[in-house]
């Protein structure tokens, strides 16, 4: 089914605004519509106000002058079989239902509330999404949920049960580089669900990767299908959540789903390529893997960074991934040690090499490109500390980086980054303003050596990859 | 043996410093004794200088008039020949060899001055803590080579092979109040080592809990019977560096050990309740843990939190990770519903609050007191999703940490924070504000549900905790 006339409605009304700008309904709805320009019209709807930041505003739905292609609904649960009825009489094709209180309380008076919410729907020809959930995020035309994503039109398509990960998700991604094409927050999925979501973005030019939180499955035959039409097309990358028997239960009060049987749901990922991860970092690090990391021809990495103890551990994370670390051979070493010193370095793979070369960009920068050279490796991994560079300064680290990234353009071998903060808050701050100058050179950078590896492990596994 | 002469010299001479402050030497020994506040006497050694920031500095360490209990040794490692010489003559009693370039560069030459300063320093009854290394941090006498470390004495010590992993460790102890009583960098081990340290270590009073980074053993049986000796006594924590093959080949040329057979380290560890890590941030969470968690009686964890995506991965970590999250029985829900709403919330554990009780000190307080009064669960898990708590800001965000902590002082069941950021800068700087609150009131934080859990896991398989 083409779902276009949920993720590109030319107007929309939001029901539920307040005049109160810190409204969850405004913050959530309303105001990301006019952060992002929203490129459709946008019909505020509530019966005790006029106008709301400049634009008219209607008792209700069907007040509205014009067509009205989807709305938003966000009004209490019982008063929302009125509005989905409005909507139905005024023509909406989709509803993006924010309120929450239906089947996922487990109570009879919300599973009814939420069928008949469907029934509606049904019989007026409007398509739900949700209930409980935040819709739609397409930034090509400027809808979204989320004032804090990127406004970039990505290549990466996500399908989310949960609002609140969704939005994790797109804070992450704008800080990370994944660009999103299009984004659903579908909740309880009362009526379309994973399969036509899956369906829809397996079918969109833009969409070149696909990610997914997913609670339950209603369609399980549906989206098997779809997985399978897309094994060796588009990567999919999905987050269960409700694995554990705590997690199971979690599910159903949390969207009302059934979590499934876990070996069923391993066997159809295994079946169709399908990448699956254990928490939400690691979604994040392997949408960023499958958007922007070149393919290496093998597993074999080339390890460039400073310290001892940490380039050990690095080498460490690597292998303990499935990658590989191979000796350099004595000609490579050769070829470094003219500018390394012998004392407190280490060339052999991991190269821990000196801070004077460490800090010296032209040195550091060659050390890379000899390592690249070396037909032995397949892709190399620089390693950057950014608690340790504080005392530098960022401008030195920025002429460290910008070294690297020029190594980066020559290379055709994938440069990875590893951007060490140590968690400590004068790192994090010194990796927020250089981690652009990566993310726009279009160079995927990790926190961590043990979540590079393992991304790419992930990447690597996935039949497109491994075969290349 | 006594290392008290190793760790709290009444004298120590600094070779090598030099008058410029951001010099190596000065940044890693000098300076951080005097921002310490070394309770003994600094006497700086360079043929150059006569003083340095207001202290008189000697030709050699024989000029030096009256007894040196210790010193530094920073010299190049062609001259440290000569420096231990006189040390030896001075009546030092051990000397902290910081240069680097001897038996770890896989050189010859390298070998024999290492085996020269050994033969030299034995010679004269002089012990060596390194080569390679940064040497001793003991706030308790104000001697540190890391100016960012905590300066309170505390109850963990470290061994490591490691200054950078062990700098990272002492910056980040700071942060999560992880306060060492001991803690010795040993690089080489040509002379002390991990025996030496672990057997001191047992017999330390101040010292409750072990942890080290080891690339090697030069002493396995010294070393394993003195693990033997601690079993059930103190914990002791192992991140094992060169696991791999490349992470082997890598600590040869970063402290010349010898990796050995992984089969055999393990069996060690496990023989004797020993706790192995696979990274640095593990390590951190398991001192973390032993160090300052109350004892559970068992696995069950009662999760409160919000998000409810979050929630259900947070149960799922939770289990992952070998605990358990026992559903609530009907009256511990009746009560938690007195005052959340049904709609958009689960109250069967993991526990998604709503966003008017998470933001109301009172509620959210009551709340955790609800779910640690049920007989069922023996400890407590309190989420902060930091990055969320921006728009509220960090004073809503202490109204209701200062609740949950009057609730965790009443309680007898552990209560462990998990303080959240998406790796999202907005959100480090909200936990580094509010972090030093639970670090003070001694409840342990940790970044995921993930680490928390595992952290949790290993405490709980360690004999002592397990028994209780």
């Amino acid at each position: 089914m083409n779902l276009d006339f949920v993720f590109s409605p030319q107007s929309l009304a939001v029901s539920g605004v307040s005049a109160n700008p810190e409204s969850l309904t405004n913050r959530n709805f309303f105001q990301p519509l006019l952060d992002f320009g929203y490129q459709g019209r946008i019909y505020p709807v509530n019966p005790n106000l006029t106008e709301l930041s400049g634009l008219r505003a209607y008792p209700t739905v069907l007040d509205i002058p014009g067509p009205v292609d989807a709305a938003v609904c966000a009004v209490p649960a019982h008063l929302s079989i009125d509005v989905m009825r409005q909507c139905a009489q005024a023509g909406v094709k989709a509803v993006t239902c924010f309120t929450a209180g239906f089947s996922e309380t487990g109570e009879a008076e919300g599973q009814q509330l939420e069928n008949k919410l469907v029934e509606v729907a049904r019989s007026g020809n409007v398509r739900i999404i949700g209930p409980n959930c935040l819709g739609v995020h397409h930034p090509a035309v400027g809808l979204t949920f989320e004032s804090g994503a990127s406004k970039k039109r990505g290549n990466v398509a996500l399908l989310s049960q949960s609002g609140g990960n969704t939005r994790e998700l797109l804070l992450v991604g704008a800080r990370r580089g994944i660009e999103f094409s299009k984004v659903i927050s579908y909740g309880n999925a009362s009526d379309l669900n994973e399969a036509d979501f899956l369906e829809y973005f397996a079918q969109d030019p833009n969409s070149l990767v696909i990610g997914a939180y997913m609670e339950g499955i209603k369609e399980p035959r549906r989206f098997l299908h779809a997985l399978r039409g897309l094994e060796g097309r588009k990567p999919v990358v999905i987050l269960k959540g409700g694995r554990t028997s705590a997690g199971a239960r979690a599910v159903v009060s949390h969207t009302s789903s059934l979590a499934g049987d876990q070996q069923v749901w391993d066997a159809m990922c295994r079946q169709t390529g399908c990448t699956q991860v254990d928490n939400l970092p690691e979604l994040a690090d392997s949408l960023l893997a499958f958007s922007m990391l070149k393919s290496p021809r093998g597993r074999r990495v080339g390890i460039l960074g400073i310290g001892g103890g940490a380039t050990v551990l690095a080498a460490d994370d690597c292998e303990k991934a499935g990658l590989i670390v191979p000796p350099f051979p004595v000609e490579i070493r050769q070829e470094l040690a003219q500018f390394t010193p012998a004392a407190g370095t280490g060339l052999l793979n991991p190269v821990d090499t000196s801070s004077d070369v460490y800090w010296e960009p032209v040195l550091f920068a060659e050390s890379a490109r000899i390592i690249a050279r070396y037909e032995g490796i397949d892709m190399i991994f620089v390693m950057f500390a950014t608690f340790q560079a504080v005392r530098r300064g960022v401008e030195a680290l920025r002429s460290q980086i910008e070294a690297i990234l020029e190594v980066g353009a020559e290379i055709d071998k994938p440069l990875l980054i590893v951007l060490f903060t140590a968690g400590l808050l004068e790192g994090e701050k010194v990796a927020e303003d250089v981690n652009p100058l990566f993310v726009d050179a279009g160079f995927p950078v990790f926190p961590t050596f043990q979540r590079a590896a393992k991304a790419v492990d992930r990447f690597m596994i996935y039949p497109r990859n491994r075969d290349s």
